[in-house]
């Protein structure tokens, strides 16, 4: 199970909107096929491997890292292929919480006699499709906030510059994070101080997320890069009283869609559930100040990346990375948990989460 | 090395001013001798580890942390009874860089014929009395500055509020710390504001280090606990232009000392000059937002403890560890190295050195 778990992590970002899946056929312990979902469209991780197993597979076990899917989708049921590989056993890491699988898959596998154990490694499983579960339990995007700061709490320095308070090692793991998720959010703000392009820039390429700026008033300046390059979908949120020839010049450029909500201003739980609609499971909120703030406030997030850099800035016009509202009394603060440290050269990274 | 090195380590806090060291006699491959530097006035290590070896120290061989002393002081010099009791060779960690002994040790023990070597495990031994060496090296105390933030950097909720930020097990470690310092240093601010004991309380006791409190023009409420509790030595720190008749009425309190600058401000460079002098060899500076910043501003510190809650403070008048001044560009920081990070319960502690 742990080299299928291997195979379903090297896909992470790249099979939305499936989740990353690997297989293993073994018989009289001996690997006889292995499978990886790679995209949606193609046959998933286990057809592969049963392919690859060819006649053999008759009497084998297989390992999967998720609940074979029993329903008829772009490609036909895995529980199907199974059974009519002959497996014997089937080893799954998890359920697949998708309320057309959720049990369908293992329970029909069982109707026709073959064993199935599930469970081993479930901890794993889940975090490699952390998203997709939650998608898929919460209809709602998983929301992951990242900020780069120093060690005492700051996004800029006084004057509002902020090149380079982490290292190269930290940027390239936010590209890596860019990779795999649907979506990234910034506030207009960022767009025009920094006129970013949010691309994944890896040495080896990468997926580019969907563009989400949040421009109540819709005064996006029209050469800001994300408007003029084309990269990739991007997503324009305006509220109800936005100018509408501006949203009509806007809908004009290929790669833009106006997300125009009903309300006077942007409600960020209505914001997530209408992405949700649009299948989007996972956004990466990269800032800045105000729009973290915002999440944080709302507790409309699930996990916290903060890349922390060995450096004092001080200074009272420099920005925290939440500074908006506040708490008057330290027990209302908003609690999360530790989950992980990693040292990245010379700077840190700390992933937090709510605590439930 | 390592055990007596352990040994030393036990002692850090108690024997102010002499290091901590331990020391080992070995013959044979078996330990016939252990000792350890208790308290000023008491014998050294090897005093202790040789007692015990008694007539078997001739021909053996001994392991100490540090050079072993060539002059007299309350104490007849530890290479003299090395020699007088016969030893082999002589394994030291390290050189000692009281202007007394620096090599003197070392020479005296190699123009008696006897084998010397030293540099084993060096850096942890160095570490152990590093307070010691650096205040020696640099007639400068040891300077450790101490926070409990927010992941967010804050030190207080908008309120002011700031119990607790960080749990038991870092509050606890705080006590340890204030053990092993000399002294511990506060603004006036926080004993106005907390009225604070600034002693150590651990489970087994524990010793206070002297309480310097700085309060540039005396307005230090009489009622204050620090003044009535006659817990430990205090220094109150004030300028030339503050209030005589106080200065008087305070230094009429058995446990204080006023301490008068010359100058119109308290000079940070200055009073480490000055509380020098006293043999004050480290200080544990506890804050609070505006002392933080002038030690730091000034770069005058040697660590920085910061304890990191898993919680979100936010907010306009929350108090950042680090806000005074401050620094325009990212370029201009402040520049440290991350030396460890430890959880402890739900919290961090981030160790980090001014990078040089």
């Amino acid at each position: 199970m742990k080299h299928a778990l291997e195979m379903a992590r090297l896909t992470i970002g790249q099979t939305h909107p499936n989740p990353s899946v690997g297989a293993i056929v073994v018989k009289n312990g001996r690997v006889i096929g292995v499978g990886t979902h790679m995209k949606p469209g193609e046959p998933h991780a286990e057809v592969f491997a049963l392919q690859q197993a060819g006649d053999e597979a008759e009497g084998a076990d297989i390992y999967v890292t998720l609940e074979p899917c029993a329903h008829y989708g772009k490609t036909p049921p895995c529980a199907k292929a199974i059974i009519d590989a002959g497996i014997k056993k089937v080893f799954a890491a998890t359920l697949d919480p998708n309320p057309k699988v959720a049990g369908k898959g293992v329970q029909w596998l069982r109707d026709e006699g073959i064993d199935v154990e599930v469970g081993l490694h479930e901890e794993d499983a889940i975090e490699i499709n952390k998203d997709f579960m939650h998608f898929m339990r919460n209809k709602r995007p998983y929301v992951t906030i990242k900020t780069a700061v120093s060690l005492d709490g700051k996004m800029t320095a006084n004057s509002g510059d902020s090149k380079w308070i982490t290292g190269e090692a930290a940027r390239r793991d936010v590209h890596e994070n860019r990779h795999r998720h649907d979506a990234i959010l910034v506030g207009i703000e960022t767009v025009k101080h920094d006129d970013p392009q949010l691309t994944t820039r890896l040495p080896h390429g990468g997926i580019n997320p969907i563009r989400i700026i949040l421009d109540t008033h819709l005064s996006i300046p029209f050469h800001a890069k994300i408007l003029t390059d084309k990269a990739v979908r991007t997503i324009i949120v305006c509220a109800n009283d936005a100018s509408e020839s501006t949203e009509k010049q806007l809908n004009e450029i290929e790669h833009i869609d106006v997300l125009r909500m009903p309300t006077d201003e942007i409600y960020l739980n209505d914001l997530l559930a209408t992405l949700a609609e649009d299948k989007i499971m996972s956004v990466y909120v990269e800032g800045g100040s105000k729009i973290h703030s915002s999440f944080i406030h709302k507790q409309l997030f699930d996990e916290l990346h903060v890349y922390m850099a060995p450096k004092l800035i001080g200074g009272p016009t420099s920005k925290p990375f939440f500074n908006q509202n506040g708490f008057a009394e330290v027990s209302q603060s908003v609690k999360l948990t530790f989950e992980s440290i990693e040292q990245m050269d010379d700077d840190l990274k700390i992933i937090a989460k709510p605590k439930r």
